[in-house]
């Protein structure tokens, strides 16, 4: 049972009519202190949110508008566009008084010059400077003070969150990082259909893309595990694959132990990392599946050492549409308005 | 942004480890009005409620415990047991003073005789006389009276509010019904585990099972339709099918429309049914998918009328473990303890 | 063990980069007695095999050709494009003594006029009336003179083999014909990619579509069963559903019985009907899935009657591919050159 | 088109009702040169064969039989039972003139020691010696001269193939390996149901198990390795998944390179070690998807080497029961008896 006040805060969501934009619909419409106020979409203005979403007919009676000066209106801003569109719109937001969450990579890297090594060139490098990466099991603090908040990818959620207890107590070496990620197909965003994303030829298939230091997530990663540690120039190998099925990111993470651990300090270790963090589970007696946190904001840990090796492997499951997006953009819009961090995101996840 | 306020109903799950009861745990821990105080559970008593249930891990601190005198001093007990459990409960509950939704079949029939037909032999036969039947858009108001209610089956909750509004306008005839129903495997359970619904024998297949009128939800929706349309003796022709889906369930019904009806009428007959009914949707400019209820209460009804044949073919999709168990559960719950009956189910549908 | 000779039949399959057409690959690249010598895709024409169906990669080192002249010098000819190509096509192949099978609609219908109203234009209108419907069950004896046959619909397929022993019988009513039909997702093609195939949209989710008479197979299926039976104005509801899987119909039948049949003969009336007919089984102690047929060119199917309402449910399950389209077209071209109409079919289902 | 001519092969199937058994059924029974004469199944004896494989109804006439000595008059004899059967019955067999190919993991070690330590006592350790590791593409010469042959495990198949390249040709270190494999769940196989392979618990979800070395498939793989690469006391980190799908291993491997390669390099490395390998096809444009694979005998390898950690990634694709089964077993029993390997195993992979 949850209690309740009723101030509330006005918001708004650019860019609803995509999955990350979708998922923020549905968690905001239940939200006890956000009152979803616009939803833009350009293909569905003029249109209910049921046309887009008919999973919320019902639940709702708001129409998605286009972009316009209203959403300056509104207190608290998600902006869930593809790449490139947040960084032209974050500072007059800003100066009108809104806090901004963006679920882009725009304001994910401080260095703009990283940015557009790996995406495009960025038309506001000082305000990526001080935006804040919004992983609240890492960042909460800077979080609670920042009006501008960089939503993180959905691997990098699930691989920081798996390695950065042991980078931080220094317990495993920054060499032979490798995370091997795996990820439903909702990942792909809901544009960008084709025949990669057919449903016969995805169905019953498991395939890896991207591989060997390629894909976009890696210096995401790379900055955040470096900084978090203070291990400069870590590196790791990270290589996605595409499985069958809708949600869900599980990402099996393997590192070289400095000497040997006992499971009790290894799950110490998860445990002090975690200890006021409410969505992170350490799994002690099972391991983590995707499908346990399935529409929920959770993220669940498992690990075990091999002796022989000397190695670990952590694994972490995260819902890539929730902990992995709109549930975390939530989570951080939380904190950063002063309300603890679970308001609305307390649905634990649908099972089977 | 739901408002509420916190005076508080203590409720209890019996049997919380099956599916609709993980789904009771999911809907009543964030219920605003409801505190969920007990879930008992044999396999699992004495362990925490993650142990079932691993997303609900983080969501709540709760243990199951075994069936004991305990649940009588809740006010709202869930009763989620196997068919035949419930009727030796139900009496000692209603004395002391619980008000008692049971989700087995035991008391969804007035007729103690019926039940025995196709079920097993019945214990409390003028305890099964009095209970009202669980439909909420049909007999919402015998609901908010009753002490002890009979939650309907799941697709008999489909076909009955996709069929019940042209009977009960006279507008297709009570002979050539058929209902060609469509169910996710976690209809068959949990505990009922085995080579059937063992994964790789049923992923990519679809089958019908206990066809030509054998399957027993058969009695229930013609019990009902009968009542509700005043048209003793109806019959149905309904087939189940097995989907290599989790959740779900589709029903397509077939009926011979009385004279030719306008697409305008039939919508007429539609709306004006459900005018009142928060959770169904009447589809107007698209087919209803299972996927469109996933996770949520509602219940969504299309249909269209082929003038060649006088057939009409409506096709209702809501979540089996939702609006087919749980989520009705808690709605005729809130109905019977004077609370909106939207409380606590205003989840809008997973998607993707 | 398959006993063969090596006296070979060359054989071309133009649009061989659909999903037909490549199971006319896979079929042909191991069938004794038929040689692939020319695939022809506009897409991937100068490609190797192997580049649209990754599957055959190792199996044949074959290249795509553009559609050209060469096809005329191949004995056999599986057309296998969209509805309206093959028309243009057909007479020049056989003026060239090619024997064709199209697996369009372009030659599924004797009256043009039918064609017209459901499709478009028909180019060479006579020919179609020459043409015979490549449904082997029925028709073996026609396919075995003909030149061109047209190869069925993939749910007139599995419906017609469902219905037409009933109704040949004189056993069912032509009123109140239903065939309520599920499909797996391949039935839309590979080309038609988009929204409604991505895959995390149909992932879990079943819906019906084209409902009350509107989708383009119900005239097909009328019409053969009308000829058939003989039973001229015969009419069926139809109702395509699509499912979360990728290959396979199921068509659940609904008739009305014209008196009281034990199922001893019922179970004559299919077996008489199917004595000669290798790859349609009847099921006498199960119901069929799809899965069971899954990568082969077998039909099953299974029924039961119930005396209540005098009404017969059958059930038929085909691979849309295989019996649906590629392999019932391969069975076809077997009759037309005289071969046994298992050659090269030989191969069992794929389980699990 | 397959050229075959009529000398057969009696072959017998013993654990013929499991899946291993089951696709054995499917590929024997349109393998040109063997013929099935015997299928034993405890379960199913004097129950014709499509009462377990319903897809085979319709192929065979086939009856299980319970296990007796009449396989001894087979020439060829495939055993396909669950661990710690097949050690008890393969001398007598082998005195009775059969060759064998042995499915479980009895004969897979020569140390009889090392089976022990991961499985149970083993009966007959000389035999275990003199038994050939079954895997074609590296042991073609010994399987050709061996009567026994111990059928390699699935993860093996898929990790092996993968590696083996590279470290033969010295381009690796044999530290830090990693092999990050996935499965579909008919790898648990048929008689092993319940929670964990319930459709509901395992649809949409992916999660590791047995981590940090306690697979018994690593010294299957450690082993063969050190042993093809001369490289003594060689170790791997192995982590197997679940995958939400029926067939298909992916697994996904990671080394270090002892110098900087060109991708020329690293492609010939593998088309040289696999130059008269048949079913293995290296991807040099694509990256493998299990589905590339699904059905036939095939295996896909791709790879990329990452110059800024000078680490490879290499990927590779079976279908868990055929190249990693019972495809692989009728590759063994072809050269075993001077069959070209690709005997009866021309099917190409099912698509979509």
């Amino acid at each position: 049972m949850m209690e309740l006040n009723s101030t509330s805060v006005s918001a708004a969501v650019v860019g609803a009519s995509g999955y990350a934009g979708g998922e923020l619909l549905r968690l905001l419409l239940q939200h006890p202190r956000f009152e979803l106020k616009i939803a833009t979409s350009q293909t569905y203005a003029g249109k209910p949110v049921s046309a887009a979403w008919p999973g919320l007919a019902g639940f709702t009676k708001l129409q998605f508008t286009p972009l316009n000066e209203a959403i300056k209106g509104c207190q608290a801003v998600f902006l869930a566009q593809e790449n490139g569109k947040a960084m032209h719109m974050a500072q007059e937001l800003l100066e009108a008084g809104c806090k901004v969450v963006d679920l882009s990579a725009d304001f994910r890297f401080r260095s703009a010059e990283l940015y557009e090594t790996w995406y495009s060139a960025h038309s506001t490098p000082s305000l990526a400077q001080s935006a804040v990466y919004g992983l609240p099991e890492l960042f909460a603090k800077a979080i609670g003070r920042a009006s501008l908040v960089g939503n993180p990818g959905c691997y990098p959620t699930a691989s920081i969150l798996a390695l950065a207890p042991l980078l931080m107590a220094k317990a495993v070496s920054p060499e032979n990082l490798i995370i091997d990620a795996k990820s439903g197909v909702s990942g792909a965003g809901r544009a960008k259909f084709g025949l990669d994303y057919h449903y016969p030829e995805v169905e019953g298939s498991v395939s890896a893309y991207k591989i060997a230091g390629t894909h976009r997530h890696t210096p995401e990663i790379e900055t955040v595990l470096a900084e978090a540690a203070d291990m400069p120039g870590l590196q790791v190998s990270f290589t996605p694959h595409l499985m069958p099925m809708t949600r869900g990111i599980l990402a099996t993470c393997y590192a070289c132990l400095n000497r040997d651990y006992s499971r009790t300090e290894l799950i110490e270790v998860y445990q002090n990392a975690y200890a006021n963090c409410p969505f992170v589970t350490i799994c002690t007696d099972h391991l983590p599946a995707t499908k346990h946190t399935l529409g929920s904001n959770a993220c669940h840990i498992g690990f075990a050492a091999d002796s022989r090796t000397r190695r670990i492997t952590v694994v972490s499951a995260i819902d890539n549409l929730t902990k992995g997006a709109a549930g975390q953009a939530v989570q951080n819009m939380n904190i950063m308005f002063g309300l603890p961090e679970t308001t609305g995101l307390q649905i634990g996840g649908l099972w089977p």
